[in-house]
C-alpha cells in the first residue's frame, strides 16, 4: 500500500495582516539604539550607556529582601484586582506624608507598571475617537499607547518659552480647534527634565475643569527633584487622575509595579477592567513595592549620584558644544538642541554610537516633528560614565 | 493683616463619568463570590472554597529557587519588549518536546499572563467593531476584554451536543449573519473541562483558513488531561496564534507571565505594541517561566492530586443528585446544570454559601443567558475539600 503523500504544506494567509490601526504605532527609537549599542560590544567595541531611561542601580537590597521573604514563603496568587489591601493603604499614606494630601485607600489601584495605569485610566475615562492634550516633546509611549487604543493624541508643541509644560492658553486654543476630552502632563518630564511648578500645576489643573476635560498627571518621575520637590496635581484638584510608578526613583523598573489615585467614581469601572484585563498585579512586585517606601535612604544615595553627575554635565556638556539645553529640575534627562550640528537626529546619534561609542537618543523618538534637531542623553548610570561619555563626545565633535 | 480665606472645596465634575463604553464590561462574578466567602470567614464562619480558578498549591520550589538567585543577584530592569532571548528559546523547545512542533524562537512572544497575551493579539489582529466568534459558555474576560478594546464578541451558544466546542457549522453561520474577523477557542476549556480533539480542532482551522478569519486558539491549561494530551492548534495550522501562559499547570497565578506564538508577519506589530504597551514582562517572573520547564516532576504530583479530586468527584456528585455534567477531559472544573433546582445561579449558589458553606461560581459568569441554570465547581484544591464540600452540599440539598 503507498504511503500516503505528506500533508500539503498551507500556503501563509497573506490577506490576513495586522490592523491599519496599529500601522499608526511606532516604535521606540530609543530600543533601537540598544539593539545596534549590543551589536557593537557583541563585536568587542565599547559603548558608554547614555540612552536608556532606567536606573542602572539594582533595587534597593531592603525591597529585594521582603520579595525573598515571600519567595520562601510560597503562595504566589492572584490578588485583589485592585491590589493588596496593604499595599493600597500604604501608598494611600505616602501621600499624606509627602505631600499632605489626604486620600483614601480604596482611591488608589495598584497597577502593572505606569504602563498599565494609563490603560486603565484612558479606557475607563474616554470614548473612542477621544482627543487627549499631550506635549511635544514628551513620552513616545502617550501617543502610541493612545492610537493603540483608539483615541486621538493631540501633540501640542512646547518649547523654552513656557518650559516645555502645556499652559492654560495652549489648552483652550487646542480645545477650540476640536474638543479635546482630557489633558495629560508630566512633571518632572521625559525627556526635557522639566518640573512644573506648583502654580503652573494649578494653572493646567483650573483650565481642565473650567473646560470639562479629565486631566491625567504622570508623575513617575517625582521623587527625582534637584531643587524644588514636585508637586502633585492632587494639591491642586482632587479630581486630577495621578500616574506613578516604583520604577524610577526606587529603582524597580522590571517589577512592573506602579499605581493610580482616581476619583472614587471611576475605581469600580476600573476594578472591573482591571479584573478583566489583568486579572491582578504581579504578587512579588506588590510586596516590593510596600517595602520600598521604607526603602528611602537608600534611595537618597542613589540619587545624589544623579545629583552628581547633573551638576557635572551641567557644566560640561557646554564646554564641548552642546550647551543648548534648560537646567534639568528633575528626572535624568539632559534634553539637548543640537541643531548647530545635523538636522538628521538619527544620522547624528548613529555616528556617535559607531564612531564615538556613545549610546544617545535621537529626539525623533520625543517630537515627531522637530525632534530631528534634538537627543536625549539619560545620566542614571556612574559619574565615572558621563565623564567618560563628554570625553568622547568632545573629541569627536572637535574631530568633525 | 487678616488670614485669607480657605481655597472653597472643589465640586466634582459630575459631568466627567466613566466612558460608556466600559459601562459593558461585567465584573467577574466569581470575585465577588470570593469577597462574600472572605467576610463569612472574617466572622468566624468555615468556607470550603470551590469557586476560584487557581492551584491552592504553591509554586514548585525549584521555580522559587531560580527567582531568588536573580533577586539576589540584584539587577531587575527592563527587558527585551518580546522577553528574554533564553526564555523565548525556551518556550521553542518545549513546542518540539511537548508537541513535535516546529516553531522558531522569534515566533515566541512573552506575556503578561496570558492577559497580556490577549490584549497583543487583539490589537494586533482586528480593527476596531471587529467581529471575534466566542463560545457560551466560556471564559468571561474574553467578552470583556473584546469590549473593552472596542471590538465585538459575537457569543455562539454551545452544549453537550458538540461537546460545548465550536464547529466549522457553527463558525460558518455565525460569519453568515454577519462576517467574523476572527475565532477563539479555548481546549481544555473553562468552564467546561472538555479538550477538543486533533480532529475537532484541525476542523476549525481550516474553517477559519476557508472564511480567511484569525484563528486564536488558548491553551492555558494544557498539561491538565486526564486521558488523552490535548492538541496545539499549530499541529493543525501553523498560522493559528496561540495563547498560554505558566499560571495553571505550574502553579504560577501571581507570577503574571504567559506566551504567545504568532505568525511572523505580526512579530514586528507585536513588538512595537507590546514596547509601548508594557515596556516589557517582570523580569523575575520571566526567569520562574524558564525554570518552570524544568519542575514537570513536582507538578504532575500536584496533578495526580487534580485526577484524584477528579475521580472522586465524578463519582460523588451525581450521588448528592448533582450529575448533570459532561467528564472533566482538563482543567480542574466542573461545571454542572442545576436546572432541576433552580434558575437562579445566582441565589442558587449565594444559599450554598450561606447555609452549607461551600463556595461556588454561578453559571452566569460564563453564560450570559443560560448560566442561571449552572455552576462551576473548581477541584484544584485538596481531596478532603473536595469530601468536605460533598457532604456539605449534599446534607444541603436533602434538607433543602
Amino acid at each position: 500500500m503507498p504511503h500516503p503523500d505528506p500533508k500539503p504544506a498551507l500556503a501563509p494567509q497573506e490577506h490576513l495582516q495586522p490592523a491599519q490601526r496599529v500601522a499608526r504605532v511606532q516604535p521606540f527609537i530609543v530600543m533601537d539604539v540598544m539593539n545596534q549599542a549590543a551589536a557593537i560590544e557583541r563585536a568587542g567595541g565599547s559603548v558608554v550607556h547614555m540612552e536608556v531611561g532606567q536606573p542602572s542601580a539594582p533595587t534597593p537590597g531592603s525591597i529585594r529582601a521582603a520579595a525573598a521573604r515571600a519567595l520562601d514563603h510560597g503562595r504566589i496568587g492572584y490578588t485583589q484586582a485592585l491590589g493588596t489591601d496593604s499595599l493600597r493603604s500604604r501608598i494611600a499614606r505616602h501621600y499624606r506624608d509627602a505631600y499632605g494630601v489626604d486620600v483614601a485607600a480604596e482611591r488608589v489601584v495598584v497597577t502593572t507598571g505606569s504602563s498599565g495605569g494609563f490603560i486603565l485610566a484612558f479606557l475607563a475615562c474616554f470614548q473612542p475617537g477621544a482627543r487627549i492634550a499631550i506635549t511635544a516633546p514628551g513620552y513616545p509611549a502617550y501617543r502610541n499607547i493612545l492610537i493603540a487604543l483608539g483615541f486621538e493624541p493631540v501633540a501640542i508643541e512646547v518649547g523654552p518659552e513656557t518650559r516645555f509644560a502645556l499652559t492654560p492658553e495652549l489648552i483652550a486654543r487646542a480645545h477650540r480647534d476640536k474638543p479635546l476630552a482630557g489633558v495629560l502632563t508630566m512633571s518632572p518630564a521625559n525627556p526635557t527634565g522639566v518640573v512644573m511648578a506648583p502654580d503652573a500645576i494649578a494653572a493646567v489643573a483650573a483650565e481642565c475643569r473650567r473646560l470639562g476635560l479629565w486631566y491625567i498627571s504622570d508623575e513617575i518621575y517625582h521623587g527625582l527633584t534637584y531643587d524644588q520637590p514636585a508637586t502633585t496635581a492632587l494639591s491642586a484638584d482632587p479630581d486630577a487622575i495621578i500616574v506613578n510608578s516604583f520604577s524610577k526613583y526606587y529603582c524597580m523598573t522590571g517589577w512592573r509595579v506602579g499605581w493610580l489615585i482616581v476619583p472614587q467614581r471611576l475605581v469600580r469601572t476600573i476594578e472591573r477592567l482591571q479584573q478583566n484585563l489583568s486579572i491582578s498585579v504581579p504578587y512579588l512586585s506588590q510586596v516590593a513595592g510596600e517595602a520600598a517606601f521604607e526603602a528611602t535612604a537608600e534611595c537618597e544615595v542613589i540619587k545624589a549620584g544623579y545629583a552628581e553627575n547633573r551638576a557635572y554635565l551641567l557644566k560640561a556638556l557646554p564646554e564641548i558644544g552642546l550647551g543648548d539645553f534648560l537646567p534639568v529640575d528633575g528626572a535624568f534627562y539632559i534634553y539637548c538642541d543640537m541643531g548647530r550640528y545635523s538636522n538628521d537626529s538619527m544620522a547624528f546619534c548613529r555616528d556617535i554610537l559607531n564612531e564615538a561609542g556613545v549610546a544617545i537618543t535621537p529626539g525623533l523618538d520625543f517630537d515627531e516633528s522637530r525632534g530631528a534637531r534634538t537627543v536625549r542623553l539619560s545620566f542614571a548610570g556612574s559619574l565615572a560614565e558621563c565623564e567618560d561619555a563628554v570625553s568622547r563626545l568632545g573629541g569627536w565633535l572637535k574631530r568633525r
